[in-house]
């Protein structure tokens, strides 16, 4: 078993990434206090660079190889924010990037992840199987893979934005944090057991993929089928061997949202906060809608992790509404 | 002739609307800083408290009402922000609120307006004068008519988000604010002259209400039909005998941005910024994109007036793209 990060690890991280990330601003909404009678902080990665927290964890990551591994190069398999964040991030430190990437992913995430300069590696997601893609040409060309949540750098360094939070906005009673993979989660957890030990933290993922809440709740890693969910950046099948541990210690339950829950946060975010966040990025803010009746008089933090959605996407979801 | 106000008024405003209106964040892109070869800052006034400007010069002028005025209440004609921004100033004051809307007044804005604690009175825009109700009942009941920006305390109420912009960015050489009457670019056109006097300020208005350029072009008021615009925000058929005579003199030039344009830049400002901002909002990012070889190597601030925009009329406009 490896041996599990610590907020310290979040703290050298936050020095890490400073100057590169951005120190996302902490919003708030009268209206949404009024409605949940609590005192409710957002914390906005979707204003981060790259429109998403990953940027921290690839950042952190990318910054901590050697003279030769960055030479050689990284290499990353995603379809979405890792992706886009291991690419900015290679490109800034002047790392060779190779992002191995499905066939069908949407025409803008693979111009974006090229726009950063990343070589972007077509596969087929039927019939091949993207780790081993990804381990094959770590092989054969030397590069460092760099995953998208089951690492200590990376997990540590998603741990920044609550850190960040916990700095700007003081002790909070409860804390939602989307959970896919357990990266966000897990570093998150760090901060605010070091920072605010009270808090009550929840991880809350897809309701038509709780294998997190199953696995918190049984106490083993519970394996899925890729989930049918609007909130692509939680559609992974498990958590990871280094986020799961961390997240049975430290969090305090984890909770679902369904589509039509996120589908109504996202309009809310808009409409009253003027904020385009994506699917995913409403798990948060779904959950604490939930639980009512428990934050009253209360200080919340809310995760917005990230705002990364097509316009046709976002356009079609909110233009669906009743 | 009436005194015009000054940037002394400016200032004073900013001390009386101060712990009220929101001191609004300044966002930057690195994505369009290299499309245009310039450093842009955007002053958020679409996360200004009810989503637009508007209330710091309604609460600019309400805070000046006599114990009096106070008693009897205001009243204001308006089908848009104006009527949320001296509904909410009013509710914050205490002081009883008139808004008279047309019948058919989006319902979402009605419903806000009323939600403010605003008494909506409602009138046939095709058959019946908004001014002579608003007048009508000011003079029966002893209500005080706070019109949308012909007035020294508007106008200088709204140069306050001017004047944050220039206090924490430093001085520009290219300012773009949105037009309809010109209380916000004669507020603004005040703060600049006096913290950046060699500041370029263009006003932009939508290409199909052009009155603003025309008047500023010829030397005196022209008047239009109400124009056929996305820009909802900017269909003031005319310029004030306040508002034109501050703008003719400190303004460099007026310059128009096609609804074209104008879904183009709501789309860069969902996709990459993150942002919500309504169509009359992206009039300065449009005026900016068409002057790009003018503005190279400078520093150049925009103003996005406001978000309030109806989600499916946003979801339809984004989904519109071709």
């Amino acid at each position: 078993m490896d041996t599990l990060p610590t907020f310290t690890d979040v703290v050298v991280a936050a020095s890490r990434i400073k100057g590169q990330a951005h120190r996302t601003p902490v919003m708030t909404s009268r209206t949404l206090d009024e409605e949940l009678g609590a005192r409710v902080f957002f914390k906005c990665e979707n204003l981060q660079r790259m429109g998403a927290f990953k940027f921290r964890g690839a950042f952190n990551a990318l910054s901590r190889f050697s003279p030769e591994q960055r030479k050689a190069g990284v290499v990353a398999f995603s379809s979405g924010n890792h992706a886009q964040a291991v690419a900015l991030s290679a490109r800034i430190l002047g790392i060779p990037a190779t992002i191995v990437m499905p066939h069908d992913a949407p025409a803008a995430k693979v111009a974006a992840t090229k726009g950063y300069g990343g070589n972007v590696v077509l596969y087929d997601r039927y019939t091949e199987d993207r780790e081993r893609i990804g381990r094959d040409l770590a092989d054969r060309h030397g590069l460092t893979l760099v995953p998208p949540y089951d690492h200590p750098d990376v997990l540590s360094g998603q741990g920044t934005a609550a850190l960040e939070l916990f700095e700007e906005v003081g002790p909070l009673d409860a804390f939602f944090v989307p959970l896919g993979g357990g990266g966000l989660l897990s570093g998150c957890a760090l901060a605010t057991r070091a920072l605010a030990p009270d808090c009550r933290l929840y991880g809350v993922e897809p309701h038509a993929g709780n294998d997190g809440q199953r696995s918190f709740r049984s106490g083993s890693i519970v394996h899925i089928d890729t989930p049918q969910t609007i909130a692509d950046g939680a559609q992974t099948q498990h958590l990871g061997h280094l986020t799961f541990p961390i997240i049975q210690r430290d969090v305090t339950d984890v909770l679902t949202a369904t589509d039509d829950e996120l589908v109504e946060c996202m309009a809310f975010m808009a409409t009253r906060m003027k904020l385009v966040v994506e699917p995913t990025g409403c798990l948060g803010l779904a959950a604490a809608r939930q639980m009512k009746a428990a934050l009253k008089g209360q200080r919340v933090g809310v995760l917005l992790s990230g705002g990364n959605v097509d316009m046709a996407r976002f356009a079609s979801l909110l233009g669906s509404r009743p």
